[in-house]
């Protein structure tokens, strides 16, 4: 029996009867992810497997480096072939890491290959998947449809001007992709510099001239209804922490008006500045019915050398450990007072903070929409077997489960559709659990349909995105 | 078989031994809840499930408004049939939350009721449990008798004059019915109107005038003798953190003087005071070899809009994230430096933090009395099957788990004594497991009689209340 | 069948084959514990059960104390054969405590004694222990070589004259027994009378008289080179949290000459200070390729009153809780920035940082050595089934189990032997386990390389001790 069969996860009759009766002919809607959309408009073809698979993939660089592999070949000048070998001599050693089962999920289920990873294999299957990789079945267009892809939320800035996602709407492809508004460097009033070219990108695809802090807010919405009229329904934001101090408009037209005369913002005004403004964003989602994701916990660029060398998103990002449920809460609060408080999704980098941040939840579930906040799947490191099990845990132990509106890949890279059965079997392997121990009723339609729902229907319901 | 069986939750054959031999038949001894004395008193009587069930339970609230359900259906106008079918409408959406076990365990042992809650089943069990209800069996005092409660300790103000208490240390009633001192209103010089307020109850109630701080200090200790005369043997303290910064009695004095003469207390002269209080309150229970319980980590009153509408306690809750093992260690330590160090329960709610407490009581353990130190029971959000394994493995693996003094139900109901139930199942589960698997000896014996003291001789033999 | 046997831990036929085929036959590279080097150096013989087991456990007396034993049975004036019986009396309060395991595991492997320990059996485990206790096979020399421990790295003081070391070294003891750089005394400059009595040993054992700041770091570097000239190649730190605040020298040095006239630095200049130093001591590590080790998160003496009595590690310390990824990641950074971060391993004593210690670990892997920053076994409180299957699920989820240097005694006792044997098996019976279940191939030859590598292999490569 290969390493991956049908059963793989799935860890008796009734968790293999959830997956296969239930789960596994769900489409996919993935409502959070990087893909450039540029690829999907271009309907891009990749090279070989290097090109497609160890590209822009932080995840598998870091296992290089932990590996003793020189940086050559994990992001410099190594040749695409030698980059491979080099993988493939580490698969071996991730054993136990989730690298190990995505490598062989995604080679059987884009290859059909199903031997082991590892120096003696590679040469091998450098050459087969290279072959398929030249036929159309496995184009960005040919893998949306392989693996049932419905709608694909990408992140966007606010200054892009959607160019790719307008052509790929006048396209007959089947699957939507809808832009995310990601605002994030709307909040860098502490790197003036950057700040100010930002604003002028801003002024010149939204075409209003930015003059003063209240031209910006009318920028800003601007871009929010043009990502609203292209489908948009969601935003997102990726923030080490909430921010949630008190800041009056005139306070904040004042450290705006600071950075634009490039004086930069202190770290307390940095977070006045961002908390006037994601109040002011989650107004803006509030009113059009969008759903805000909020990621958090992360702490970012820790590698001051490699990131000097590299860039950002190179995989020199961890876990952060400062409380934030104070802020979070008010920050919940103050939109909820006024009537303003969208549709949230939590997302938690740390998973020490999952009951925090899971019961936080329970305390703006307000009756107007079943699920209405959401604790988001496991995000990142924890986006594998034992922390996707603790945050459905955690989820079901403090709200909701049967509302949940599951797994998204979050992905740079086309390969990474499998996520989502590694999710469905995960989720149907607990659930088959619970029944044998009898800690959920025998009865596979109430729970199939809890299944159901999870893998996509809450999603569709709740998301709003015309499909 | 029905979903609540005979061995429900219990996965083996030593487990259910364990079970069924040794904890089935222990008596409860209840010695935290917060069920109101007036209800036992008066032998209530409930005029249908809304009633005993969904009034004040604010976990089935948090389930109802995750599952979209409006606040009328919740706490509002909603007749009370109209409640309960929300409910039962509800509960096939919280497969997986406590709420589904804790929900079908009542309808089983209250009722006799095996079939699973929801829409099709509610009008029946609607009709038959209000039958039940209208019988003596299933009064306030039925309901004790039923469940073999030994005891209970109510949580009561300082400022309560314990009439109900007397009234049922007169009647026949074979239960204990003891009071809580819980005098967290004694800090809140914070809030200046509604503390002298609660000072001048204080002083009606005790017959001593309150002119100055020596006089307040009298009159608490006048209320915890008077608490003590009635068989109390237990305080408690509902606080998102420990207080023990250093106070003098005349700081303590002065922040009194101001908060009597309205001025409010800053947050670090409140934590002043807090802190010399609490000291206090230490002493005292010290010197009546009294237990002092701390509920520690909650995340209070986070929704303000609802709180406005609806009062504290109602389902706006949820777990901190503030770092205050420094704070206990030094609140302990002050109270053993002078002696007095009573025995102590500290309950954490933040699960992250379970080793962190569980080690904190080992540095205060002195051999003047087996468990001295208790790492209490899962509390409110952890009162479930995951998290009280994870709170008794922490007690295991950082102390004694032979010398834990077990369960207590928390609750506002007359309802939830199956709470007991289900952890002395998750307990025997537990230990079944490891019998099973070779981590405990297979001596039933041995295991079984720290079974039975868990259940119920530890707590007997720790707080020495008259039983 | 006794309770402990042949396959105790191991649940299944997989985790057997693993253990008793690549794990059991490994020989142990100890390299980091507590031992006495003069009781190497003398082959001490132990006079009876209580003084090679009781003396010095703070373990054991945390849970003789929280079992109500006084403290005349735990470190006081009671003979040896009492405290022994105080012990025994309370092995089956232990019951799911590590101690419950440790005790019977030690006593099968050092005097084959099988039966369980308890008041009934005391007596006569008591005689026959202690007449094994009197051959040879039981002296130091005699449990090296019963335990096939290669080496032995103990943890010195930098003003240490390592004589026994010299000595060990001169004899025909086949293990390896090597110095380990712990220089906390050097961070001192709060306690200045210390202090200055550290510096004057360091003057006198170092050779170089230090007369200002310049040769202080003079004498702690020629301390550096002698521990390396003795063999050493590890550093130790025993923080409760990461010290990283900008410091110059100019800084440091007034920090210093403040404290050598008797003036004890400010909570911010010892910070300042022991964050100069230990960036200094970081340096001298990386030139000479050795490896440091940071043990964090512990919370230290809490017990005033104890501690006054008994003075430090006597089971008072406990887990802390305050944040310090971010000062763990500048100083990993600071080092790394200028091209002298050393090998480095984080020791965790909070679980619930788990994930954040062992993401950062990951974000200074620079592709230079296999495994570079470890993310350490499962410490202290700890050192325990559960915990040690945490620590290595977060790195297998976070990084690479494949390169882990495994398991270490961190003991003070020469009984400590069998917690390698204790982590292997725990260790194979996860790896048997996800075999079993499918979430590992079953390849016996590529999981049982990773089992080798973690009990021995890895460690022997990592360090570079010569063995």
């Amino acid at each position: 029996m290969p390493f991956i069969h049908d059963d793989f996860l799935l860890g008796g009759e009734t968790a293999r009867r959830l997956y296969h009766e239930y789960a596994e002919d769900q489409p996919i809607l993935d409502y959070h992810c990087h893909l450039p959309p540029q690829d999907v408009a271009a309907d891009r073809r990749f090279a070989n497997l290097t090109e497609i698979w160890l590209e822009g993939d932080h995840y598998k660089w870091r296992a290089l480096r932990a590996n003793g592999i020189p940086e050559e070949l994990v992001t410099g000048a190594g040749s695409p072939k030698d980059k491979f070998l080099a993988w493939a001599s580490t698969v071996p050693a991730t054993l136990r890491n989730p690298l190990y089962h995505w490598t062989h999920l995604e080679l059987a289920r884009y290859f059909g290959i199903t031997e082991l990873l590892d120096e003696s294999t590679a040469e091998s299957i450098w050459e087969r998947a290279n072959e398929q990789l030249a036929t159309p079945e496995l184009s960005a267009h040919g893998i949306l449809a392989k693996f049932q892809v419905k709608a694909v939320c990408t992140t966007d800035d606010p200054t892009d001007d959607l160019a790719y996602h307008r052509q790929i709407a006048a396209s007959p492809l089947p699957t939507k992709v809808y832009p995310t508004f990601r605002p994030d460097k709307a909040l860098n009033v502490h790197l003036p510099v950057q700040f100010n070219d930002w604003v002028g990108r801003l002024t010149d695809v939204s075409g209003i001239e930015v003059t003063d802090f209240g031209k910006f807010l009318d920028a800003l919405q601007q871009r929010h209804d043009f990502f609203h009229s292209l489908g948009g329904r969601l935003s997102d934001h990726g923030l080490n922490q909430c921010f949630a101090v008190p800041c009056t408009e005139e306070r904040a037209a004042y450290i705006f008006e600071r950075a634009r005369a490039l004086v930069a913002a202190t770290d307390s005004e940095q977070a006045e500045f961002a908390s006037y403004l994601m109040h002011f964003f989650g107004v803006l989602d509030a009113e059009k019915g969008w759903t805000k994701q909020l990621h958090l916990m992360a702490q970012r660029s820790n590698n001051t050398r490699l990131l000097a060398q590299l860039g950002p998103d190179t995989g020199f990002d961890s876990i952060g450990d400062m409380p934030q449920i104070d802020a979070l809460s008010r920050y919940l609060d103050g939109l909820d007072q006024q009537g303003s408080l969208p549709k949230t999704i939590i997302y938690n980098l740390n998973p020490a903070w999952n009951y925090a941040f899971a019961t936080m939840a329970g305390n703006f579930q307000d009756g107007s929409v079943a699920g209405k906040i959401q604790f988001g799947s496991g995000w990142w490191f924890l986006d594998q077997k034992e922390a996707m099990e603790w945050q459905m845990n955690a989820l079901s132990n403090c709200g909701l489960l049967s509302r949940f509106v599951g797994m998204l890949t979050d992905s740079r890279s086309f390969m990474s559709y499998p996520r989502h059965e590694y999710f469905r079997r995960t989720l149907c392997n607990l659930l088959g659990e619970d029944i044998d121990k009898g800690l959920l009723p025998r009865d596979m339609g109430l729970v199939g349909a809890m299944v159901r729902g999870i893998c996509y229907g809450n999603a569709r319901d709740y998301f709003g995105l015309s499909l």
